[in-house]
């Protein structure tokens, strides 16, 4: 089942997508006054998402407020992330590779810890709004195409094999990238934390949408041209380990989101690379979520 | 002027320091109804900051609500930070010197960039609160005393020169690390991100209440030895070059706060090294804004 936040009408609402992909059926319909998705995170119950994945497979007509998923505008569908986003970096061997060309101190031999940063996000960028170029400072604007888990409950030393259980589901993630000033500042917060930098959706696959660990095919386009193609089945650092060690120290509150990090493909991993510009179009792609489609801006 | 967030008969309220430091004033009973400091700092006006200057200065009897600052429960004064804090790395030339004896990559000859990085916040730890030693995972736990600004105003596009008009004010910030963690990760992240890590307070001090640029002693305390002890005045990078910086690329909203980094004596610094164990006492203080001391627990 999948979850939107959309506007129509110049209202925000909370949907669940029907089954065959064309329509959302607001969840104030059936019964649930949820005024954000972090709230629906952190408070639907068990039976409220049987109720939604029942509904789901309904005919639209029999649904108040029914709308064409083709006509609404959607939105991220966690528009104002409670934190910043935890992003792993490097965790695909390809990438792995294609980045310790650019950078040199991306990879180094063997490597037995994962690399967490994080994305300051004030307003997470819908599909179909632009990617602002920051031209002013960013000559080197980079796209990166992951899978990212949505935490539904508060997790705190949570076991590797218990991970499922803390999970509310999954969206995709652009995780856009000045390179410059990622990797002059040696930490890099502020090259992945530029205003626009983080489209996310289209919606939220809930975690029994996917079969688990999720073995889903990432994928993303520059102007229609395939740049990265990879399966999160070649995650490096799985999603139960990941959780699992950063709940060792850090409670993870329902909300949080967490990006796993990008397969080869990215514009520095080109030689020579390339970049994005103003009117290039990126598109990322997850079987099983969709993809969302963002048009670098001037 | 000082503001502080403070508990009595259960109530979080805010008040204002008395110039003579006995006094706390409730904003209540100065006609203000603020309910958090996130607001005060949003939406409380210049001639309201004049108000509570003017009532700094009166002795207590005239004003209702007045407590002792010696028997209230002083809180963070931004208790739940809108988003994760934002730190400077390396920024003091002396702690650069010890922290390349411990971390390789630290600091390698002239280095024309400052480094940013963030700092997860859940909840800010008060003065008087335990910093949890986490020694399930961590083995170097190491302190940092650091000036911390506050954004008042959006901060987009701010040239160096006009930076002071963007500031609140300052406080005083524990910089708690995890050594193994912050550089095993290579990105710092997790290792400073752990669930009490973020010791703050007492207070603000109010952008007017020191100089600008601030020119005050920053100390650390062990046990009562002096460990850090040195002066703002020696900021590599100081308050202009860093909110203009990053006010380039991302909007910096109002109650963001930004830890301008700690200079030279911290545990990691020593060798052997000194970190922290249970039961170790840790005071930071800041000439003009107080001192928050914190207890390690087991």
């Amino acid at each position: 089942m999948r979850l939107v936040t959309y506007e129509i009408e110049r209202k925000v609402k909370l949907g669940v997508v029907s089954q065959d992909e064309k329509w959302i059926y607001p969840l104030q319909s059936l019964g649930m006054d949820y005024t954000t998705m972090q709230e629906v995170i952190e408070h639907i119950s068990d039976s409220e998402l049987q109720l939604l994945e029942h509904a789901s497979g309904l005919e639209n007509s029999r649904i108040e407020g029914a709308a064409p998923w083709s006509e609404v505008k959607v939105l991220a569908p966690i528009p104002n992330p409670i934190q910043d986003v935890i992003c792993l970096g490097i965790n695909y061997m390809a990438h792995a590779e294609e980045s310790a060309r650019f950078k040199k101190e991306a990879f180094g031999g063997e490597r037995p810890y994962a690399i967490y940063f994080s994305k300051r996000v004030d307003r997470a960028v819908a599909t179909g709004e632009g990617i602002p170029s920051h031209r002013d400072i960013v000559a080197d604007l980079d796209y990166e195409a992951e899978l990212a888990v949505i935490i539904r409950k508060e997790a705190k030393n949570v076991a590797p094999e218990q991970v499922k259980d803390y999970l509310f589901g999954y969206t995709i993630i652009n995780d856009v990238s000045a390179r410059t000033l990622q990797t002059r500042h040696k930490q890099w917060y502020f090259g992945k934390s530029l205003d626009g930098f983080l489209p996310m959706g289209p919606c939220i696959a809930t975690v029994n949408s996917l079969p688990y660990p999720p073995k889903v095919q990432v994928q993303s386009r520059v102007n229609g041209e395939l740049r990265q193609d990879s399966n999160t089945d070649l995650l490096i650092f799985g999603i139960d380990h990941i959780v699992s060690e950063l709940s060792q120290g850090m409670t993870l509150k329902p909300g949080t989101v967490i990006a796993t990090g990008t397969p080869a493909g990215v514009g520095m991993g080109f030689d020579p690379p390339r970049f994005l510009k103003p009117g290039d179009v990126v598109e990322c792609s997850i079987e099983g979520i969709g993809s969302i489609t963002n048009t670098v801006t001037e």
